[in-house]
């Protein structure tokens, strides 16, 4: 299962209000973080996880509502004793942020590891799977799968007369040799299960490639700037998107559900036109600071 | 006169409960700010002085929680509508924040001035001086004078019949010529009066220098990272004061006031430990966050 936490719901700048729009994930222990704007550290810290355990940070792109807390984010993961390295991810133009890293935390106690404009990262359990979106920056959406073991078929073990002692290892994916008799986890494995897939689309104006990039999610998380149709210039003009937009990529992509964020300062009630997304997507919600969602394998 | 507001009151990590300290002086509708740690803009946004008539932004180091705040606050007052020039100060090293600066906030709007290690810089009719301060990096504090004009001296005036409608020109210190007479502000003006000063020390252990430098200050905003006298030790380690090692420079600068800031994570209730500096010197007081002490012309 993976633990999904929206640190902040807000767009542009920070506010006493809400935080900026950063996403944690936590699966068995390990955690990774998807964008870190000024003040994420904060709500990290209201939040109640850690910061030891983050060993991948997503960054979808470098417009300050998205970076400008890294450097204290860094710092503070520097103060709670961590020595193994982060990976950071990002689009073309990671290399500038990597010299920023380096002249503003001069001595930092891990090293960090840089893939820029990644297609996809294995991170334990978990596949990231990046595409190019259309902002006024380069920008990378993120696509999250974590695979679910195949069931365990316990007739063909018994009927293939597999020692019960190693139904465990073979489960595991690996190889015994016993009695000159090699097994493998063919001989103990069932069908294929569906494992949990979330993905993260901000900033950006609808594309063609979305709907199937996020096909399937399990939380398709999703920026929506503004809130009513009539945003659509606006939204063009600034290259995100309006509530109704963002609904329509969710139902073209077919998602279980659609949790909205990254919403404007002028956007005081987003609950006001939570219905223009509804209309096109019912299964559409609104983020809220440290909004936990909990997601198992079905 | 100036206002001054003490926009936060923590050291080392921002948190929920104190912003990051960072001083704001306004006078005559021009703002200085000094330091900027992460989240300062949310500090200053709750404030409510707005963000676009920052024209000197004062930089006592290069620690995170004094600089990281740097990149989103200039965005913002990019956004503000401001093109006029910034001025930041600095201590040694100033080069590598431009850098900085550059890479992360490519599109400002307005140019930036950098000082390195400047002596003194004199902004509108603020005189701004600096002193080496002793902390694990290169770091300023940093003194703010405000001349005032000297008294009128009707009698004098009357005396040596100045004609009226000269005497704001020539009290400004403009000169001029009437009926082949010149006339001056020696003319008009009495005895000098007393400007308001303020001074700054963050972040440091003691130093010979330091009394010297706040002399009479009729507002020493001073850092007190423990408030035990016992934290000696741990404030030698981390080259910071106690309460009482504030109290005393205090003291000895013979300063009308001293308000304590940059408290440890750890000191919890700073109003349990004030006693210690109030031990050395009465006039000592606490700072909290968006504190706001108005300084008038005694």
């Amino acid at each position: 299962m993976i633990d999904v936490c929206l640190l902040g719901s807000g767009g542009s700048m920070p506010n006493s209000k809400r935080f900026l729009s950063a996403v944690l994930l936590k699966t068995a222990g390990k955690m990774c973080l998807i964008d870190c704007g000024e003040g994420t550290q904060v709500s990290m810290k209201l939040l109640g996880w850690g910061f030891k355990k983050i060993d991948v940070i997503c960054l979808t792109h470098f417009h300050g509502d998205h970076i400008y807390g890294l450097f204290g984010l860094l710092s503070t993961i520097g103060n709670s004793g961590r020595n193994d390295s982060i990976t950071i991810l990002g689009p073309k133009g990671l290399g500038k942020i990597a010299l920023c890293i380096e002249a503003l935390i001069p001595n930092l106690p891990f090293e960090i590891i840089y893939y820029e404009n990644p297609h996809t990262y294995n991170f334990h359990n978990l596949e990231i799977q990046t595409i190019n979106l259309h902002h006024s920056a380069p920008c990378l959406g993120y696509a999250f799968y974590l695979a679910r073991q195949r069931i365990f078929d316990v007739n063909k073990a018994l009927l293939l007369d597999i020692p019960k002692y190693y139904w465990n290892i073979l489960q595991k994916g690996k190889e015994v040799v016993y009695n000159n008799q090699k097994y493998t986890k063919e001989m103990v494995l069932g069908h294929k299960r569906r494992g949990i897939k979330i993905s993260i689309i901000t900033d950006t104006r609808p594309t063609e490639d979305i709907p199937n990039f996020i096909k399937g999610s399990d939380l398709f998380i999703c920026e929506g700037m503004y809130g009513e149709n009539e945003d659509n210039e606006k939204a063009q003009h600034t290259k995100h998107m309006t509530f109704q937009e963002a609904a329509m990529l969710a139902k073209t992509g077919e998602v279980a559900e659609m949790v909205l964020t990254h919403f404007s300062p002028s956007l005081i009630e987003p609950e006001n036109s939570l219905h223009n997304a509804k209309a096109v997507f019912e299964n559409s919600f609104l983020s809220y600071d440290r909004m936990i969602i909990k997601l198992k394998f079905k």
